[in-house]
This record gives C-alpha cells, structure tokens and sequence, in this order.
C-alpha cells in the first residue's frame, strides 16, 4: 500500500482523535516526537480533515512517513480495523476510517483505542520505558486502563482489557453509567471528584473551598490547583480520591504482580498530592511481595501519549 | 539428568505436597492420569518420602518416567528452583528439594507453586481445556489464583501474580492475615463462611442450622451440605459468599478480559449454590462487553490437578 520502505530515518505519524482537537506527532523509529500538528476537530468530514493534518506534517518532514496511527475513543477490532464500540465519538463507528485514509494517504493505517495508544506511547518513550509489563491508567472525565505484558499490549479475549474505571471499589456505592453500583469511576472521575466535592460544600457551607473564590461551576482541575495553593478542603478532596484509586490499584498489583504501574490523564496534574495517597493506599491494600516489586509513576509524555503510542503501533504493524 | 529421552510412550509424574498427604499421579504426555499414588506425610524427611513414592509408581509404571513436578505450598523462585516462601510449610524452605531429589530419582524436577500448578492441570485436562487464556481461583482454607494467558502460566514480575484473596472488597471490612483490611479471604475463605455462620447463629439463635442438628463445630463443607439439603439460613450464606466472590471475579474479569474462570477448591463443593451467585454477581459488576466473553465455571479434576498440573509443567521444563 505504502510506496516506501522502512528503514532508519523514516518516521512514523500519529494522530489523536480523541480530544477536542486532532493533535499529530510525527515519530522518529525509537518514538522520540520529531514534529507536531494541530487541527481544529469539527463535526464535519472526519477523514479528510485526518487527511489534510497528515498532508501538512507530511510536508514539513525532512525524512519519509511510511505509516499512520490513529487514535480513537472506543474500541477497535483488530481484524477488521474498524472501531466498534465508541460512547464519544460515535461518527467515527460508521466511517470506515481505515479503507479512507489508507486511499487519501497513501499509507498503511493503524487504528487503536485510546487508551491503547497512550499506553503503548508511554512504554515506549515516557514513564514506562525501561519496563516489560506495565499497567498504565488514564483518569479524566472517564477512567480507562491498558495492559502491557512481556512487551506487548495485552488486548484481552474480545478487545476490552484494562476496564480499570469499572472495578467495584464500594459494594455500596452509587450507580455507575456501566450499570454497576460503586465502580472507581463514580468517585475517582473528573465529573465525580467535582460532584463529591459539591456534595461537601452543601454540607458544610462555610468551606475554604469558597474562601479561595472558586465559583460554582469550578472543574476538577481548580479543585486540584486549590489544593497545590494549600487550601485544606481542597487537599482533602485530593487526597480521599487518591485512597480510591490506591484501592482499586491493590487489585492490579495483587493479580499481576506488574513491574511498573503508569498513571496518566488530567486528574494526575494534581501531582503529588495525589499521586502519595495512592501509592499509600496500594502499598496497604496489596499483598506485599507484589508490592514491592511495583513502581507506581506519573506519565510523562502529556498530549503525546496517544500520537506516540499510535505511529509505535503503526510501525510495529509493519514489522509482522 | 535423566537417563530417559522423552517420546510418545513416556510418562510424568506429579505430586502434591500441599495437603494431608502426599498425592502422586502418573500423567500421559498429554495430560490423562494414568495410575496414582499416596502417601502418609509425616513431619519427617520429606524427600525421602518422596523418593519412596517415586520408587513406587515407576515399579509399577508401563512406560518410562522421564520427568517429576512437585507442587508445593509457596512461592518458587523459578531460576533457582527453590521455595521462597511457604507459610504452611516452612520446612521445604529449608530443604533444597529439587537438588536432593534430583539425586535420589535421577529425574529433572520442576517444583511449582500448588495454585500455578492446579490452574495449568485444569488448563491442559480439566475445566480450562480449550482455552488459551484463563483465571484459575482455589477456595479453600485460604483463597488464591493463577493465570494463564496465551498459554502459558503468568507468573508476574517476582512470582506472586493471582493473589486473588487478598482483593479488597470491602474498604471498611475486617483486618486480614496480610495486613490490609476486608480481604476475599477475610469473608470467602471457608473459616471464615464458618466464622460469619457463627456470627449469624448468635445473633439469630433458633437459626435452622441447629434444627439440621449440627454441633458447634461445624465446618464449612456441613454448611454447604446443609445449604444442598435445602436449609434456608445456610443457602443464604453460601449465596453471600458467592456475592462477595462474584465481586472479585468481576476485578479480573474487567482488568484482563479474560476467556475463561476456573474455580477449583473445597468452597466449591456447595456447587451450583455457590457457582450461581458468584456468576450473578461478576455479570452485575462487569462491564458487560466483559462479562459476556468470559466463561466462568467450576473446576472439574479435584484432587489430581496439582499433580497433574505439576506434571505437564515438568514435561514442558524438558521441551524448553
């Protein structure tokens, strides 16, 4: 399909779809991001906005791109290419995204789940290097999970490995979007930090919270940067989420015994402050021996999570 | 080592350490006990008694040996092939096994955890076969697990992978062995069923478990008997484990997406009582795209699954 070659100074394009914009990377072989473009995501004509972005990049490339990687917010089946299931981008199940782009762009196409992606990128180039077997989570607005095993993403039996968000963390919980009562997701999502953090302010009306000036609509990230400016209900806040989290991290450890653990997504920019009270909880709810032998990390490649993770996809593609 | 090449009239042997007694079985190459054996384990040379019952079912073998498993109650390190842990049976910690009873069978010896083992002898000729990935759970005195993914057992990055009883799941639960808090084990293991029955007969005292006459020492196994001869109070407990076991399972279920469940261990004998619930609940705390490929099911070679796992594992260590 594709008119070259790989050989050492090709790169590798990947794009992100998942987000509120198309964000690209071009990659070097060795997942080092060489270039970046941005698109404006409107409802319109997915693929040939894909194909324009890819175009631009492929323009400004001073070595050939030999294959595509996208990203998408749902899931793929690896035989077919197409994405079958996805709750956020639902225009992207009826395109045939892969046959498109493959004959706008010339170039072999890798379509994977998001979560995919990010992980993959972060084995190879961010948090996760150095690592064979790797957990990787992404907590934002949902909270998903991806497993890496002896070097290679573990997909599971019909796609669906690393449902994290779902695990039951409270057997009495509230309901969960999936239908479940008490999954990680109802407390440790974006949405649900912010909830369970209105919660308290009508409890307990004379909270710090509104001392800092936050108004009423305030997201979790304002929450997370009250708490790095030292307020005390918002560091609470922060700190009961991580326990969660810890909580269904235990889970992880004690069924896999995994080298490293990698956490990603917005609800990680609260940083430490986080990031402690869930390597706390998971050293006290995990078997210790499997404990011991797991490094709990940030992610750090950001944004390029996804468009590394997806170009390293592509290009494994064309190694088999 | 061995003076035998192996072909396809050779045999394998496995033993059991784990139990009472020692349990042996003379495995076909693919799986099929072929003759057993057993043996009193007294607190004494344990080698030597091993030896003697290798001694024995080689006299009455028809074909060769080639190969010995042990399956033993602890964690092998598989490069030195010794046992690095065992609670429940300190001594063979002490005992360089494989060394010693290579000399004294002049057979290779693979020593393997007793959960790895059971799970790979269901995965070769019990529950599991026809499967390439599978989740193997042991309830008994204690809870644990073993994982078989692509084929192969997953032994995780020191050797603990399958810690399944020590998923939390209940945050606000009782104190467990290992430390954490509301452990599987601290409310699925069979002494503590018998523990909440205890709790439950006090605080309900015309309870009808003592109208089925039993005394107050009554085990796990008379409480499922109880529950399959119809007794309402203990089929309320057999089906609240199940609930909380179904729990758990919906963690690796999620987390893994995984073929198949194997469920092995004396809990299990309540039988459908129990197997039911616990798939009611892993359906109800599953993403569903899950939950609908997974098999859960019950373990189906009882005693002979260690040593027939143990075998098969040892006939592969001779492949490799």
């Amino acid at each position: 399909m594709s008119t070259q070659t790989p050989d050492s100074s090709s790169n590798y394009l990947g794009i992100n779809v998942s987000g509120a914009s198309l964000l690209a990377a071009l990659v070097s072989p060795e997942g080092q991001v060489v270039a970046r473009g941005e698109a404006a995501f409107s409802n319109g004509d997915l693929p040939a906005q894909i194909t324009s972005l890819v175009a631009e990049l492929r323009a400004d490339a001073a070595s050939p791109v030999v294959a595509l990687g996208i990203g998408v917010p749902g899931l793929v089946n690896p035989e077919t290419g197409r994405v079958v299931v996805s709750n956020d981008l639902p225009s992207v199940v009826r395109a045939d995204l892969q046959t498109e782009l493959a004959r706008t762009t010339n170039l072999p196409i890798t379509l994977v789940n998001d979560a995919n992606a990010a992980a993959y990128g972060e084995y190879i180039a961010g948090a996760g290097r150095g690592s064979r077997n790797m957990f990787y989570v992404t907590l934002g607005t949902g909270i998903g999970g991806a497993l890496i095993m002896d070097g290679k993403l573990w997909y599971g039996d019909s796609g669906f490995a690393g449902e994290f968000g779902h695990i039951t963390i409270d057997r009495e919980g509230i309901e969960c979007t999936c239908g479940n009562t008490g999954c990680l997701e109802t407390v440790a999502s974006a949405p649900n930090i912010v909830r369970r953090t209105h919660e308290r302010l009508i409890r307990d009306s004379t909270s710090s919270l509104t001392r800092l000036g936050l108004n009423k609509n305030f997201t979790a990230a304002d929450i997370a940067h009250a708490a790095n400016e030292g307020d005390d209900f918002a560091m609470l806040m922060i700190e009961r989420t991580g326990r969660y989290i810890g909580t269904a991290i235990a889970a992880v450890i004690n069924l896999l015994n995994i080298q490293r653990i990698v956490l990603g997504g917005g609800v990680m920019d609260a940083g430490k402050l986080i990031l402690d009270p869930i390597i706390r909880e998971a050293g006290r709810r995990s078997f210790q021996p499997c404990f011991e032998a797991t490094q709990i990390v940030a992610a750090t490649l950001g944004p390029d999570a996804v468009p590394t993770g997806a170009a390293m996809l592509a290009r494994d593609a064309m190694r088999t």
